[in-house]
């Protein structure tokens, strides 16, 4: 069953009215018909299963035949924080970690930072981003939209950390020149959020890890071979999701 | 410092004569002079460390200063085998797997499969993810070059995992069907090789699930979302360099 992913403003509490993109995809692309079902998130992590009463170009309406919890939710919330990388790698990074579950991504600049954006470009590039995380958690059956934030720059990035060590949370950074410390040597049992922080194609200054590892990240290797910025997000996301997560 | 793979033919006691496409990588691309040092890598997990005696366009020669072993190698095989699909993506999983460690690659066609390569496309593309895994080995700094094996039918997937579970091998199949068991369920110390299968785009017909399974292929879950068919093989590769490998 389709799912979408709906404004809160367009859930009544039994029926739903869905226009524009949304509706032309059920109607025109997917042509489902009155009778039909969908899913509907509101992005809170509950899903309505949704009969369709009125199907036109632009106007769908519905309404709510059964609601539920998804299970389709990591029980802890992930970010990752990705140096902003070129070409069509931030696309890719961000869909699959929308696939493995993520719940907030924020790209960031740094001082090895190859790729320049001024701010009509930042803006257009955080809608592209936004758009392929909307596609990508209604592919893979999220519950919850994830979170695509403006880019930072490193200063703004280290204040969020610091946010994140008051909460608690647990802050990690892969780099290629530690060797020894792995993710399993990380002592914590559960946390209730992780932060993955993946340095640009130029890596982190070791000035940049310092000042992150003060505020209380940890340094861990992704093993002996070197890892491009768009494969070292994705395996740490991988490992988080399995020694704390629900991917295995 | 820059690493090549080369045939053993081209290795002798003390010296090393590159000719081609890599010779001219080193004295066009890189610009390297006499004097300066290369890595070479003949394949098997050794390293020689060579320092250049002669560069011209398309012949370079130089001296085995060094000779290691490689530890960037993971400590057991790996294969993936990938059912064929669309476009750049078979290009992407093969990049990602042999960042990852992987020993062979088996791509392979099975009733759900949306491609269709006749002889001559087969041959193309088998060239082209040579040529994708030998540059993604440089990059990642691989000891060995791992294999790319031409296309197979299911008929002949099914034959191979006869001979892994002959030889006392691990066959891990993720299915999206399957809710229950996790990798981590799946009790083995530290098996010497892991095949991991992946459907392609359309998944696997249960028929097919039914016969891997009595060659002795373990069926597991990787998490409640839907991950893509390029995904998937990533994050599978990524848990079992957890679990066994060298990932962490």
């Amino acid at each position: 069953m389709a799912r979408f992913f709906l404004e809160q403003e367009y859930l009544r509490s039994e029926s739903v009215r869905i226009t524009g993109e949304d509706a032309h995809h059920i109607s025109r692309v997917l042509r489902l018909k009155i009778g039909d079902e969908i899913e509907c998130a509101p992005g809170t992590g509950e899903i309505h299963v949704v009969r369709l009463t009125r199907v036109e170009g632009d106007l769908v309406e519905g309404i709510i035949v059964d609601s539920y919890l998804s299970s389709e939710e990591s029980p802890i919330i992930t970010r990752l924080y990705q140096g902003l990388a070129k070409g069509d790698k931030m696309d890719f990074t961000i869909q699959k970690a929308v696939e493995l579950g993520i719940s907030e991504i924020v790209p960031y600049t740094s001082r090895y930072t190859v790729v320049k954006l001024n701010q009509a470009q930042q803006k257009r590039r955080l809608q592209r981003w936004e758009r392929i995380a909307r596609e990508a958690a209604k592919q893979s059956k999220r519950a919850r939209l994830p979170i695509v934030q403006p880019l930072v720059e490193f200063s703004g990035l280290l204040e969020r950390l610091e946010i994140h060590r008051a909460a608690g949370e647990l802050i990690l950074i892969p780099y290629e020149h530690e060797k020894q410390v792995r993710l399993q040597d990380i002592e914590c049992s559960q946390p209730k959020a992780v932060s993955v922080l993946i340095g640009p194609e130029g890596g982190f200054h070791p000035t940049e890890v310092a000042e992150v590892v003060e505020r209380g990240a940890h340094v861990i290797t992704l093993g002996p071979r070197i890892l491009r910025t768009e494969t070292a997000g994705l395996v740490a996301l991988s490992l988080v999701g399995y020694r704390w997560g629900d991917l295995a």
